[in-house]
């Protein structure tokens, strides 16, 4: 990653998270005042129940920040939150295994808040090769590289047996994805520029679980 | 939660994630010394290629230190560490909603590991009920309260649609769960002494992609 590129940066995983919710609110707004009228930071705090400091933070992640005594544009600010959300133009992924995590990836249906979308699912099972998951066309593993280099795709999913998970990540790489979601409890072996982002429910569970252990 | 207990405090989300990794590693040792067996952290930092630092701290949030130029023992750090992962004892869970999710997570076989299991599922559509999934029974949702009161269940897992998960949150709390993982993206209100980990599943794809559009 260039680390020049400073407005370029990611948000924290906090603020992405509330990003949609200062979309919505930006939304349902009556349109009283025309193109020109803005909204004050702490109008929006004060409705969305949270510190002003948080707002300004938010934004100023997001957009140019606010204009003192005007504040943000609002058709502007919403512009910012939607690119910034990509619900615009969209981001999409490839997934890796057609099981049944793979199935409540293909149903799950709080992607689209994010502007991403699940393109289309691989499995080595040819009896589920073809199948229809969710609206989603399941093809055969072999079709994974081509795939999503033709379709430009750099997100990609793991949710394969573990034996597999290594040279689906590779075949992944292959294809020219750059972020791995693993759903799988094995450690990937990948290039210095890929992202992995290891999901790993039990120890979810687990962490919660010692909680309760420990009142 | 009782602040007095320190000792009791619940270990670190990233100490837990490592303590299956000690486990496993302990018991692969050939046991050659017999019950008096000591082991260094050094060597099972060298062996594990972990900070010495590291798996002190990791160890002594789950075990009594180990002893100037002795180490641990084999045997009680084992025990240690199962005791920390409940691996003997174990921790059941109740889910809400056998839908795609549900499904996914009743099948799931990484919970094991940490001495977790899915007691049960329960769903409000009676086509589903009775169903056996991956083993488990499916139970209709009004017997959730009382199955998790007579089970003595505290952890609840939720996985239904939006507008039914604040009430199987409210059967949860009175049936005596204590800790729910919350699937839904909707905010739960909970009184004080309930934690509720959010699990946003998009949210974590959201944040992934945004780090390769920031590329």
């Amino acid at each position: 990653m260039n680390m020049d590129a400073k407005k370029q940066a990611p948000v924290s995983r906090a603020t992405l998270g509330r990003l949609p919710d200062y979309l919505n609110y930006l939304r349902s707004l009556p349109e009283e005042q025309g193109p020109c009228e803005n909204i004050s930071a702490a109008s929006i705090a004060k409705d969305l129940c949270l510190g002003e400091v948080q707002v300004r933070k938010d934004l100023s992640a997001i957009s140019a920040p606010g204009r003192p005594r005007i504040g943000f544009n609002r058709r502007e600010l919403i512009n910012s939150l939607e690119a910034a959300l990509c619900t615009t133009s969209g981001s999409r992924a490839a997934l890796a295994g057609a099981g049944k995590l793979g199935a409540a990836l293909l149903g799950f249906d709080g992607f689209s808040a994010y502007g991403l979308e699940i393109a289309a699912a691989f499995d080595n099972d040819p009896a589920k090769q073809n199948l229809q998951i969710s609206g989603k066309t399941v093809y055969s593993s072999e079709e994974l590289a081509p795939y999503v280099r033709k379709q430009n795709i750099h997100i990609g999913i793991i949710a394969v047996p573990k034996d597999q998970a290594q040279s689906v990540c590779d075949q992944m790489i292959e294809g020219g994805i750059t972020a791995i979601w693993n759903f799988v409890p094995v450690s990937l072996e990948v290039p210095e520029n890929i992202i992995v982002r290891q999901e790993n429910l039990a120890l979810s569970l687990a962490h919660l679980s010692s909680h309760v252990r420990a009142e």
